[in-house]
C-alpha cells in the first residue's frame, strides 16, 4: 500500500491517474485540512482534478472514502494487538510493544490516524470507527489492569484513567510531529516510554 | 467570571438577557461543535435567541468573541507561569506545579481550552494566539531543560520532546473528561504527575 498523494500519470497526457490508494491519500489530506463535513465531492474533484464521475468510478462517495480511510488506521493499530510481540509474555513488556507499535503507526500513516482521532460520530460510518476504536482502548486498558495485578504497574491509579492518559500522549503526537522534521518513531517511542514507564524524574 | 450557559433573564418577558461573559459562553459552544469557520453570525444569533443587532450590542462581531475566548484560556495559563510556586524554587518542583495547575484550568475551562487547542491559525486572531501559545511551550521546555541541568530530570530526551510529550499528555485531556462523570482535576493531576515524573513502572 502505497501513501504517495502525488498521482501517477496514466497513458492519456495531462490527466492524473489515480489508482484507489493515492486518490483516497489526496481525499484524506483534504479531509483534514476543511474538515470531512465541510468537504464536498466539487471540491474533492477540484483538488484531484478530476470529474466526479471518476471518482465514483472508484468509490461510492466521499462517505466510502471516510470508511476506507478510517479502517486503513484502525485495521493498523488492531494488526498490531494480535502480533506475538502484544500477545505472548508479560502484560507490561505487551503494553510497552503496543505503545511503542501505535507511536511506529501513528508516524507512518500520520494523515490516516489523525482523520480517526478527529471523528466525533456525526455520521453511521463515524459511529462503527468510534466503536473500534473503543475495543483497541479496552485492549490497552485490560493489558494495564493486568499488568497491574501482575504487580510491574503501580496499582495506585485507576487503570482506565492510566490508559487514557498514556494513549493520551501518544494521539497527542499528532499535533505537533512534522514527517520531516522531527525524530524517527523509535526516538519518539524511546522518549514516550522512557517518561510514562520510568518516569522523568532521577530517582536519588 | 461566570460560565454559566443559561442566559440570565431580563426584565423583559419571553427574552434572553446576555450580559458578555454568558454570550461567550454559549458562542464557545458553538465554535466547538460546529467549528469556527462554520459558524456564522446567523447561527450564532439564533443558538442564543437573539438579533444580529443585539450581538453587536456586546461585541463587533464573531472574530471578537473568538478572541475573548482564546484569551481566556491563554491569560489563565499565562497567569499560572506567574505565581509564586512557578517562579520559585526548584525547576523540577516549579514543572510539576505547572503542569497541575495546568490540568486545573483545563478542567475549570475546558470549552476555552479545547477552542485554543484547536486553533490551526486560518485569521490574524488565531495567529496570535498560536504565537502566544508557543510563549507558553517555551516557558515549559525553558523548565524541562534547567531541571535537567540541575540533575532532577533524565538527561537522556531532547528538554523540547520531553516538553511536549508532557503537556501532550495534559492537553490530551480534553478529548475525553467529562466534567460530571470524571475525576477531580486534582486526582486526574496526581495520576498524570504519577505517570510522567515517577514512572507507571514499578522499581524492581
Amino acid at each position: 500500500m502505497t501513501t504517495t498523494p502525488v498521482p501517477r500519470r496514466t497513458g492519456r497526457p495531462g490527466r492524473p491517474g489515480y489508482d484507489l490508494d493515492s486518490l483516497l491519500a489526496v481525499a484524506v489530506k483534504v479531509f483534514n485540512d476543511k474538515g470531512y463535513d465541510g468537504t464536498s465531492m466539487d471540491v474533492l474533484a477540484d483538488r484531484l482534478g478530476l470529474s466526479k464521475s471518476s471518482i465514483y468510478h472508484h468509490v461510492s462517495g466521499k462517505q466510502e472514502l471516510l470508511e476506507l480511510a478510517l479502517n486503513r488506521a484502525l485495521n493498523a493499530l488492531f494488526a498490531a494487538t494480535v502480533e506475538e510481540d502484544a500477545t505472548q509474555g508479560r502484560a507490561i513488556e505487551r503494553l510497552e510493544f503496543l505503545v511503542r507499535r501505535s507511536v511506529d503507526i501513528l508516524v507512518a500513516e500520520l494523515p490516516y490516524v489523525t482523520l480517526l482521532l478527529r471523528v466525533r460520530g456525526n455520521s453511521a460510518v463515524e459511529r462503527k470507527a468510534l466503536v473500534r476504536r473503543r475495543e483497541f482502548d479496552e485492549v490497552v486498558s485490560g493489558l494495564v489492569a493486568e499488568a497491574m495485578d501482575e504487580g510491574d504497574l503501580r496499582p495506585d491509579a485507576d487503570p482506565t484513567l492510566v490508559a487514557r492518559l498514556l494513549f493520551g500522549t501518544v494521539n497527542s503526537i499528532i499535533e505537533w510531529y512534522k514527517p520531516r522534521l522531527a525524530s524517527s518513531s523509535a526516538e519518539l517511542g524511546d522518549a514516550l516510554v522512557m517518561m510514562a514507564f520510568d518516569g522523568l524524574r532521577v530517582d536519588r
